[in-house]
């Protein structure tokens, strides 16, 4: 089946919140039309861009007029009206796992390294690249870490965050480790991640959501 | 019911992600063995509390042996073990919007202006201040801005951020409102949001929930 008309996304290809809802389209082979909306060029500012997504940031999915931004509600969204293959456990205590490593991603995080964020640094706060790049580690290494020792030690973990299937902390997970690498972070700290963005990098879905794969890359 | 036993929240009375999460629970009716964790005295970083969350941040919810961080999951967990009243809409597009609200606070506003950020923006950045002010009101009229248009446009906006009914997104919107307000934001270009705040304060589960109603506020 063919819904490439009733799929938009609009992303940026180095944004992660994208890449996030990027491998949920391609696990659950939805095929989508990708609208490029370049950060670097200020095109998530312009009023267009403005009239789908008031917040002004990336992404944004439209799905038959409906217009939804926040890259977790739109892979709940996409998991409720395409449930198979599941991004979430059946069970509450399950679901609520996943959803914990989700957020300590998506809220703890990746905010605070956003594009917004190390403009206002700069340009409000004039840190320098030193400052800026310790900032964006620092942050990365307090989740990295948390996420870490929860993992390890946890017996739900399987090949991936939850089990031997990815899940939403598993598509939140590995856009994080991306942008760990590309400010060339020391990762050997993180064996259990390692492993597992390992598993999720034997999977296309996973492989082709990458940045570098995407139509708007540099 | 008496479940006392069963539910214990470690939260801050100023915590606006365990506010979230009290809100949750008293609209639901549950009760909760309360236990204050003193972020100001570093008991978030007791090596008792870490090992309930390892991110070393409030709240956390436990419930028959299950530790749950992050107030999201947790209030998506409590609204599935206890669906009534729901705290998201029935469809999906629905709960999409719902979400993406909740969201915006959550990942948008919240964590910028966290007590860790904070801090890391005195100590290591050596922001003054005045610098500290200006970045959470910055961060937070960011936020309140989208909100307040996406409000006031929206067809599906009513007594609450959606319909009239609590739900997730007001769950989140007043704790930041009364964050805004600790810090003597101007909340006069948010006429819609205002609104929504008279009318949860109508509801004793909001009114409850305030920071300043809690048994370990100072």
């Amino acid at each position: 089946m063919s819904d490439t008309a009733d799929f938009a996304l609009y992303g940026y290809f180095r944004s992660s919140a994208a890449f996030r809802v990027r491998i949920a389209l391609n696990l659950k082979s939805i095929e989508v039309e990708l609208h490029p909306v370049h950060l670097l060029k200020d095109q998530h500012r312009s009023e267009t861009y403005k009239a789908l997504n008031p917040q002004a940031l990336v992404p944004t999915l439209t799905h038959n007029g409906q217009k939804i931004a926040q890259s977790l509600a739109i892979i709940e969204y996409l998991d409720e009206i395409r449930p198979d293959p599941p991004l979430l456990p059946r069970d509450a205590c399950g679901r609520a796992r996943v959803r914990q490593i989700a957020l300590c991603v998506a809220c703890d995080i990746h905010p605070l390294n956003n594009l917004r964020v190390l403009r206002y640094l700069r340009h409000a706060l004039h840190s320098d690249d030193l400052a800026r790049n310790d900032w964006q580690h620092h942050w990365i290494a307090a989740g990295f870490d948390a996420l870490e020792t929860f993992l390890k030690d946890s017996g739900e973990t399987g090949l991936f965050c939850h089990g031997d299937v990815p899940t939403l902390a598993d598509v939140c997970l590995i856009p994080q480790m991306a942008n760990a690498r590309r400010i060339r972070m020391e990762l050997a700290d993180y064996p259990t991640l390692l492993r597992i963005e390992e598993a999720a990098f034997r999977l296309p879905a996973f492989v082709q959501a990458r940045p570098e794969n995407q139509p708007d890359a540099e």
